[in-house]
């Protein structure tokens, strides 16, 4: 394993236990009933424990959202040509894509990589570049991708989040954009999970029931065909992934080892999740998940990671739109630990006749 | 039934089919698969058409908070004693609760009405008041209010929205505050539904199971003390409801007569919502639920007015809490509608393969 991804790994520590004691005992004070701002007040504990301090501001927000071509689009897997992959991208850097409308909205800087996308960008301002090649190979007939660019997707990852650290980074979001790589997420997810490539498989941008079916072939077909080893994330990465996959999934590993929370997006961002939690187990404390995608695979990542999503509004884009989402809820948590008062310094009276 | 109140009633319209086919159709133009964006492009058509138009903007966005006492605390159905209302109301004048945080978090400005909570407040320039009396009398030894302080509740929640339109207001919220109130939202709740005080009685704030029976007994009592008219909503407000209650469905009533999207928080405005929507079926239509409170009697309302809330945290604060995370979901939506290009604005090659 080359150093930076290994350095990465062996940085990733449990959460501060002390900070989110300090944190949970703050919410307690709080002028509101204990617990009643629910899933809010667990979240502010869980990202004091990340941040190692009982009162985190997040106001430094990026989502990094990575672009891929997949050679398996060639098996008729997507409802939409590959060129959409490199249209949308210059639809994010022109700013009118739903992630540029959500990353507004939420105040959050957006961060486009072209992992791999057919076909190259001109140079842009707002575009970073870390290029494994012009698209995967078609996982249905053999790898998506050496074992050494496997490793390079991870390592861009974290360069990628070591970049924005040096700009002020207090939360990040993952987000993607690749025509066809539902597929692979699907390919990843049942070899790490061992759940079949039809639990995992759904219909992705929107395919025909029929067409589902042939879907959920092809991802047999690429798992039968490569044979990933289960115990080995890089393999599966090599073998089924995706550049963006790999990207994503190394910059989780970064967040993590600089304790910083990461907000995953919907169904292929789970896969990014799923191949950093196998590397670095203690990454999962670090995921919050924002949103439970209509994508039916997810649900499964998510209980195999045992995350809860924060939101549940039938999202199924990717881009990061569910990840700009809980990135606000993620902010708003913070915000009630830092800006309310106790019941002690509003001088309201605390919970009286149970001495609670 | 009072001049204001009629002419409002009369104003509400159903929602233009015209502006929310023009936005349905421009959801399904933009760069995204079409629904992709789930519970949001939902939310984005019903948006236009109660804002009578296909693009609309909710730029000015303000949360009403109710307050007042409650008459039958004096039976110990709440964890808090009856001064928190009061002091509640100080916190939120000076910012420092968890509703001011989450209205600076979303943009949303914080109108704070005193609808009659005991010992009244100095003045102050955040605060409205419409104080009807000094707290309710206790409902479970006989009516809240008179049958004209239950419409004078209306009519004042009319005049804020009133006011608050002279000001620019694209989107409201609902909020409240008042110990004991979730007492008397299951006993409206009971009256409007049919269904039993048991199915619609929650710990509130967080009493122990044996005082939520308790609390059941007294709903009961109420009930059985008061008679409520099943038809009559302002009979039912009158004899079981909360001067906050009153306001917020006035609140709500004001605006669906004036093509404002409400945004209703949780079991509170729910209680408020059912009289609103009872007074003006049509209303209905103008609701907007922000998230599914944690109180158990809150989802029998929503599904009563056949709605799906945007939010499920767990969350039983009250205050407008839920409304303000669900306003900026709902700005959100409009802003896709607006801000995102369709496929051939952005060049973007439409799902070819399906003809879709």
């Amino acid at each position: 394993m080359p150093g930076l991804l290994l350095t990465t790994i062996e940085m990733i520590k449990p959460l501060d236990k002390g900070a989110m004691a300090e944190a949970r005992s703050r919410q307690d004070m709080l002028t509101k009933p204990r617990g009643s701002l629910g899933m809010l007040e667990d979240l502010s504990v869980k990202i004091a424990g990340i941040c190692r301090c009982a009162a985190p501001s997040l106001g430094n927000k990026a989502i990094v959202v990575m672009a891929a071509d997949h050679g398996v689009v060639a098996e008729g897997v997507s409802a939409y040509p590959q060129e959409v992959t490199r249209q949308m991208v210059a639809n994010f850097l022109n700013g009118c894509a739903a992630i540029n409308v959500l990353a507004r909205h939420t105040g959050v800087r957006l961060v486009v990589v072209d992992m791999g996308v057919i076909g190259g960008f001109e140079a842009h301002p707002s575009l970073v570049c870390k290029m494994i090649d012009f698209g995967t190979k078609n996982i249905a007939r053999g790898p998506a991708m050496s074992r050494e660019q496997a490793l390079d997707t991870l390592e861009a990852g974290i360069a990628v989040v070591e970049a924005q650290i040096s700009q002020g980074l207090d939360i990040v979001g993952t987000g993607d954009m690749g025509i066809g790589n539902t597929t692979s997420a699907s390919a990843v997810g049942a070899a790490i999970t061992g759940l079949s490539a039809a639990e995992l498989t759904g219909t992705g941008t929107g395919i025909s029931e029929e067409r589902l079916s042939h879907k959920v072939r092809i991802v047999n077909q690429a798992l039968e065909t490569n044979q990933p080893s289960h115990d080995d994330a890089i393999d599966i990465l090599a073998k089924v992934g995706g550049f963006e996959i790999g990207g994503l999934a190394g910059v989780i590993l970064a967040a993590a080892a600089n304790h910083i929370p990461v907000v995953i997006d919907g169904f292929i961002s789970g896969a990014a999740a799923l191949i950093a939690v196998k590397l670095a187990p203690l990454t999962r404390e670090y995921l919050i998940a924002s949103h439970l995608s209509a994508e039916p695979g997810h649900l499964l990542m998510l209980d195999y990671m045992r995350l809860t999503p924060l939101l549940n509004l039938k999202m199924r884009l990717g881009e990061g739109t569910g990840a700009a989402l809980g990135i606000s809820l993620a902010e708003a948590s913070v915000k009630i630990l830092k800006e309310m008062l106790t019941f002690g310094e509003a001088d309201v009276s605390d919970k009286s006749r149970e001495g609670g």
